[in-house]
């Protein structure tokens, strides 16, 4: 007989592209300032309106809020049908031809709207396209489930769609097809480049043409501190080949756990049917929709987006200032990060270890990457978290770690 | 160039074993008595504590609950460590040996670890063990995932092992093994049957014999009414083998979305890494920390039980009384609901549909069992939603039903 360990690591060995052991490993380090994860200024949460909404809405209807949703009106799998109309209504607006609520489904924030549609539109070895680079966690997530991606280079208007055609016309004399492709066409993380206007109608012809589905991730979206916004691909499609992706995540707070994908109503029905989970909560969901209802979700975003903006701005002014000249990078008009090039005389490998030694991190620019691709050159710098008195103190340490990775000519 | 509709159709034709079109339908008669779901009945919501205490966990620590955890200490894939932390200690004050806090990880609700245990431990056309009968929602994730099913049937003490122990040979001359065994073993749902203490020693000999997991599903294990409570099988496993699942669903309110997983935590780290969303609520974690910090779970469970209880007596006499003698059933010790055998004369179908013709809704036996095999003369009965007073005129409404699906010799 095999030890448990044994046992275990024999059934790793069977599905070994899902992860493996040890997952969860402790950092050695205590990290002062992290400008790792992209996550919102937890200043901003709304906490008295939460309280007031959270009580208001579970003294109204203890037995809605609190029970699983009803089966026979789509609330369990679906989520809360009052939130996904106002859903719907809000992207109406900006549409103009109505949303059917059954093409908007609440979902564990928006990262299980990413997980759901992979599950439900690919099978192993099929091909998606996205952006290279990408959400790491986008990047994982695909080579988990065994998928080829195509990887589509970015410009300062986003997605080279010369290069897509290239890779569509190159599958198909390969016998292959891409059936999903995910795209982050407002605010890509980590680099804030979005698509352009004629960019995303050209896309939006190829996505008819060439028959693949587009996963807009516009989690980033409002996050908007300058520049005109961009029609999401959603609201300029009439063909149904688009899902959009949202979040409140970044603009409420990510404790609500709710995310939503809007899109075809067959295409979300596949989604519902592949979802692992009995739906999201009725009384979170109850708590969001109070807010939106009260008007105070758009004031909130104007809100949060001018910290936001201080935040860039003062980290853009400080990695000038300390890191200058070994670092290069755009300002992006909105989301939550600087994407930070290094010059080709630093050794990117020795900041990250200098920088944590001192309690400062941030993310390493190849995990925005698949496989053969390149990133290790790049640092993603997220300020969205860390106070404001605190970015400069913690980007001068990291300034500090990139002069003293400076390797000689 | 085709259509929507006929591209979405391509790619369920694709990925048909996931689950097609037309997902959600709308009943078309209003329900007035359903005895589908296994649903917690609504008055048993511990409401003024909720709301007290999600009032005191997001006042006291905003940061905490409304984010989406700390990566480095493992808080948002595996959950806050304060739950984590007292479901360890409740689960070694009943099984001796310390509960390592990384061998446990909060889902959202029981049905999520299930999900995830599949997808982390097996690939297509891997054998699975079930009861026969069991979950309707597990047979049909089964299918989904392309499993291999093979259904134990159970007597009054549970799965009929030396049933399991030919299919293993059988397995095994075929060349396969079995990975994981899935067991309601406390309550079956939908029989109410519980596995004997003998036979859970000897299953747990046979997992380190064979080498499967066991995937202990305790979701109803609290709701007792009566008899001796039983060992876990997780609570009686010295080897790592056995990984149990608990809900507060059932217990406090399903709203939450709270469950857990516990198990060896190599086994846990595998499960963590499929899951494929940010992992689950921290303030809805902290609320329930709270409650049970404060003493409020035990009593809670002792007096939703004095209803269940009550529901159970009472739906099993106006059976007797509505239905002799066309029905038989066993009455469970605990758990939400009744299994119902119909006499060999019935017409199940027709009571079906003169039911729902009437307002009555109850649970095809057939669901709970895979391809091939039976189900077809039962009906599960959930008495737990359904008010004390309605459950006498829902369940007269059903007896005239099957008084009138009478088939003549």
């Amino acid at each position: 007989m095999s030890t448990p360990e044994e046992f275990i690591q024999s059934m790793y060995s069977v599905m070994s592209s899902r992860g493996g052991p040890g997952y969860w490993k402790t950092s050695a380090k205590p990290v002062t300032w992290s400008f790792d994860a992209g996550l919102p200024d937890p200043t901003t949460f709304p906490l008295d309106d939460l309280v007031r909404l959270s009580d208001k809405v579970l003294r109204r209807d203890p037995a809605g809020a609190l029970q699983y949703g009803a089966g026979p009106d789509g609330s369990t799998m679906y989520g809360f049908g009052g939130l996904r109309e106002l859903l719907a209504e809000q992207a109406q607006r900006s549409v103009g031809p109505p949303v059917d609520i059954r093409g908007v489904i609440l979902t564990s924030g928006g990262v299980q709207a990413i997980t759901l549609a992979l599950q439900a539109f690919l099978n192993p070895t099929d091909v998606i396209g996205m952006e290279a680079p990408t959400w790491n966690m986008v990047v994982a997530r695909v080579r988990q489930l065994d998928l080829e991606a195509v990887a589509i280079p970015l410009d300062e208007d986003g997605m080279l769609l010369d290069v897509l055609e290239e890779r569509l016309q190159h599958l198909r004399a390969q016998g292959k097809r891409l059936k999903l492709l995910y795209t982050q066409a407002t605010f890509n993380s980590p680099t804030g480049v979005s698509l352009s206007l004629p960019r995303r109608q050209r896309l939006l012809e190829m996505a008819k043409e060439w028959e693949f589905l587009i996963l807009e991730d516009n989690v980033y979206g409002d996050l908007r501190f300058e520049g005109s916004a961009l029609p999401s691909m959603f609201s300029m499609d009439d063909s149904g080949f688009v899902m959009k992706i949202g979040s409140f995540s970044k603009t409420i707070a990510p404790g609500l756990r709710m995310g939503w994908l809007m899109g075809h109503p067959e295409a979300i029905a596949a989604i519902a049917a592949v979802r692992g989970d009995l739906g999201v909560s009725q009384w979170t969901a109850r708590v969001i929709a109070e807010y939106i209802s009260e008007g105070l979700l758009e004031p909130h975003i104007a809100e949060v987006n001018q910290l936001y903006r201080k935040k860039r701005d003062l980290a853009a002014s400080v990695l000038e200032e300390r890191c200058s000249p070994w670092v290069s990078f755009h300002v992006p008009e909105g989301g939550f990060n600087h994407w930070v090039e290094l010059d080709e005389h630093v050794d990117s490998a020795a900041v990250r270890e200098l920088g944590l030694a001192q309690g400062v991190d941030c993310r390493p620019g190849e995990k925005f990457f698949g496989e053969g691709e390149s990133g290790k050159s790049h640092l993603r710098i997220a300020y969205s978290q860390v106070p404001m008195e605190e970015i400069e103190r913690g980007l001068t340490v990291l300034g500090n770690a990139i002069k003293e990775s400076i390797r000689p000519d």
